[in-house]
């Protein structure tokens, strides 16, 4: 069991720790919740313990699908090992149906579903505020070679289908998504970050009824509710008492 | 000669008429300037003479070049007859080197050279403030089929090679231009809209003085000083008394 070490980095959502292990890292999910590019901002408990809980539920599905991730092991309610990899600063965005920022670029309804899933890609530079890319753009500030490009759409495209079957099962629709890669020491790409309500869009199958992230951005009720739905529904362990 | 009829569009720098004849319209060229989607405006006496000027030489170069446009004859100081056409919603951008939103969007230098001439598609839509589109976008909005855009592409790739070796014999930088194509009646496309320093980015290819709209987006000084420049160093005539 790898120890833990320092504090390597400190995000929005987690705090990440060395261990003496070059290649495994620590993951500490924390209780708080941003929105806006960090303009919105919250404590809110439980939350890390149910994107824990969450993610690790995901990736070792994902997993055995066949898409290779950083996940490696859960430690505890709030805290998994991954493998190290360094951050392709690219957000893959894919998307079932129009909602949020696609809405607003076209103009089209939310809640319109699309005829085949889109990928997109964003520029993740919190300066920048995330701006959308057209694959020359990534080629331009070099972040991805033409084939990794290819590669990624292709593979996010393979977790779409995977997560959109297991929580159709689960009476769950997957609105759209952002997943972010990571290069391995010896030049693999994982999937890596986390696959939770605070990445995924997620609405209720039959009630349209928000289980995600936009609970907290639109202030529709309560994030750890609809998170307790979610892990619930996906068989997780949940901490409430009935 | 086709007689002019009613006026079919008022828009941000030219007038449209139609003509007794359905598949021509009438085109004149206002003294108007605008910028950041009509938030900064001006009246600047002598502008619409300079961009007819600038456009109509521009046009029949493309046309000696092989690039079909609608341009077919220019009648006045301000007025030119074009075939008539259907906009494609699409701003087409072709970029050589870094400046304006590019530089914005992906926090590069303006002047940055860029090693391939890059191609955008932009949604022509005021109301949503122009925003830059992937292809996908462009066939969720089935705005044109794909083997449209794949030729879009190489077309406005052909009219840089075009512009970018005609201004670079006049000592002029072609920076980045903006394109529109139109449909006409038999289902053809044609480049259409204009080719002046209110679509170009121009610089002077020694001082990297800016010989275009920057001039007044910028207050840079005075804009028809600029587009004078221009017009002679095509070889139009000036109606500047020197």
């Amino acid at each position: 069991m790898p120890a833990k070490q320092q504090l390597l980095y400190e995000g929005k959502a987690k705090k990440i720790y060395a261990t003496d292990e070059p290649d495994i890292l620590w993951v500490e999910y924390k209780d708080s919740a941003t929105a806006f590019n960090g303009e919105k901002k919250a404590t809110i408990a439980g939350k890390g313990r149910l994107n824990n809980e969450i993610s690790s539920l995901l990736f070792t599905k994902l997993q055995e699908a066949g898409v290779a991730n950083h996940f490696m092991k859960k430690l505890s309610p709030t805290e998994q090992l991954v493998k190290s990899v360094a951050i392709i600063p690219l957000e893959v965005i894919v998307r079932n149906v129009v909602a949020g920022s696609l809405a607003k670029r076209l103009g089209l309804a939310e809640g319109t579903p699309l005829e085949t899933p889109l990928v997109e890609f964003y520029y993740k530079n919190d300066d920048l505020g995330d701006p959308l890319l057209v694959e020359d753009h990534i080629a331009i500030l070099k972040l991805a070679s033409r084939e990794e490009v290819a590669w990624l759409k292709r593979e996010a495209l393979k977790v779409n289908d995977v997560l959109r079957a297991h929580f159709a099962e689960r009476k769950v629709r997957l609105i759209d998504f952002k997943l972010e890669f990571g290069r391995t020491a010896d030049g693999a790409i994982l999937l890596a970050d986390e696959v939770s309500p605070d990445t995924c869009r997620l609405w209720d199958a039959e009630t349209n009824e928000r289980l995600d992230k936009d609970v907290f951005r639109r202030d529709l009720g309560s994030l750890t509710e609809a998170y307790e739905v979610i892990l619930e529904r996906l068989g997780g362990e949940s901490a409430c008492i009935k």
